[in-house]
């Protein structure tokens, strides 16, 4: 089996040769800019694990891996713009550099290429290559269209959430993995089950984050502590506060959140104590538990051999973090 | 052959059978909303009217068909944003109506559920038919960056201009004719053809468009005369006067180009006085002409039995009108 740092390399260097034509400058320069970003390009690179597990040959699913890149490019430019980010891994958003209106038009541009890339497959597979395409696809607008609709709603539920977060970030992770797993020659029911792996890998790494944003030391994270707190960000763990909070925490936190002018970290620190009060870590860590043994049950169900479950059983140990 | 108010009603009764989802409301009301207001139904009715002539089923092209009138849609959901649109067909935009946010994100899906509708075709001819809407996308994208591009350049040649209206208008009015020909049973050499004769039909009706809207009598066509005047349009009209334009004349164009505060009535007169003495409407009629005839020689070359071929030309005769 490759080593994932391998086949992220694969990636990178696949992204470079990607050939934009140069005319209109305004259309094709964005698709350069983002993609040369770098980032982990770990949703490629999950593709091209997949198939190389199940016996594929990883070169020949390059083009489809680089289809998941390009439309995951995507959906950071347009979410850009709508969440009116002005940077993306420390370099100005498109929307910022050029205008609004280059990041709507060569978004667009970058999802029917994403399309295009992700033809290039046997012919016997293009059908239901492109039906995951577009079922993942759409998932991830909606997951977006939740996420925005959750900032402005103060009755947010934990199955809501998990809701939303399957579809905004973790049914790519799951539909890459099936479609590698397909190319590599996978039978539906297996690519199900890998498909299910990564899903609930997804929602389980999602749900560290939360906690990890609060709890996790900077030193070992390298993020600033608390930053979901100081954005109201809705995660599970402010969440389950806003359920478990008696009237006076309840006034507490609602009036941190609609505070405009604080100093950061005091709210952090107001909010962390009410987190630890209502003891809301332990809750997250429960649901990130149900969401991680959901995947390991998948996996141990796929038909590969114990070497290859092995890898994946390594590579989700990697993403989950043991000590905070 | 079915007459094309026919196919433009099969299309209209088919649109509101789309069921998109209730779920975000934010996501999918803006889709039903825009599908909703109407239009002629033009491009998708091409479609159907190209599968016809060639002998194929119009109900089973229904769903390609609506694949190009809900790409058409998500096209202009996304160019109301960047022209900063308050009206669509005398009702309020998306991104007005909604928020901006709704517009991307709803466009976005529009495109997904566009791919969606285009596969429902034979496998057989299911990349074959992609290939032709993934081209046809990404021309129509280009054409609406260089149009952008175009309204802050005062040097813009004709060649250019119908380099861009080509991209934007016409080449989906070939690859609609072009895909409902493949599923009629056309070869690739008719089917090529054919999307020759709807592309220069298209070039040679925005030409006509360009004319009418300073030379045709608002009575006959229920458009204020010399829109295209007053917001600085660069039609081939005004890009013909700024070409043969001597100094004074350059002077007095740009000088009206240029005025933000004017009475509508005066600038149009005095503009378009500048375009008789510069005879610039012979120069786009005869470009005009140009098109239209190598729209009908494209026509003449397809293997389709004379009364086909004659319904065809009734169909471009309709679009040309004789008296302005």
């Amino acid at each position: 089996m490759k080593e994932l740092k391998d086949l992220q390399l694969l990636i990178d260097n696949a992204v470079t040769r990607l050939n934009y034509p140069v005319y209109p400058a305004e259309l094709y320069e964005p698709i350069n800019y983002i993609l040369s970003m770098g980032g982990k390009r770990m949703r490629p690179a999950l593709l091209l694990m997949a198939c190389d597990l199940f016996g594929g040959d990883v070169e020949k699913a390059l083009p489809p891996a680089l289809a998941i890149e390009v439309f995951h490019n995507f959906t950071l430019m347009h979410d850009d713009i709508m969440d009116n980010a002005p940077l993306r891994r420390g370099r100005v958003t498109v929307h910022e550099r050029w205008n609004q209106n280059a990041a709507i038009l060569s978004g667009d541009v970058m999802l029917i290429e994403g399309y295009k890339l992700m033809m290039q497959v046997e012919d016997r597979l293009l059908r239901v290559i492109l039906d995951i395409f577009n079922k993942t696809a759409i998932g991830v607008c909606e997951g977006q269209q939740l996420d925005m609709d959750f900032e402005v709603r103060n009755d947010v539920k934990i199955d809501e959430y998990i809701y939303m977060i399957r579809l905004k970030t973790a049914v790519v992770l799951g539909g890459a993995l099936k479609i590698g797993s397909i190319l590599g020659g996978a039978d539906m029911k297996d690519a199900e089950l890998i498909s299910e792996f990564g899903e609930n890998l997804g929602l389980a790494f999602q749900l560290q984050d939360d906690i990890l944003d609060v709890y996790g030391s900077p030193e070992k994270f390298g993020k600033q502590v608390g930053g979901d707190i100081i954005s109201n960000k809705k995660t599970h763990l402010l969440i389950k506060a806003l359920e478990l909070a008696d009237a006076n925490q309840t006034i507490e936190l609602n009036s941190w959140i609609t505070l405009k002018q604080f100093v950061p970290q005091e709210k952090v620190t107001a909010v962390t104590s009410i987190y630890n009060t209502l003891q809301v870590r332990q809750y997250a860590e429960t649901t990130m538990h149900t969401y991680a043994d959901k995947a390991f049950e998948a996996l141990e169900k796929i038909n590969l051999p114990e070497e290859n479950k092995q890898y994946l059983r390594d590579f989700a140990d990697g993403l989950m973090v043991r000590e905070y």
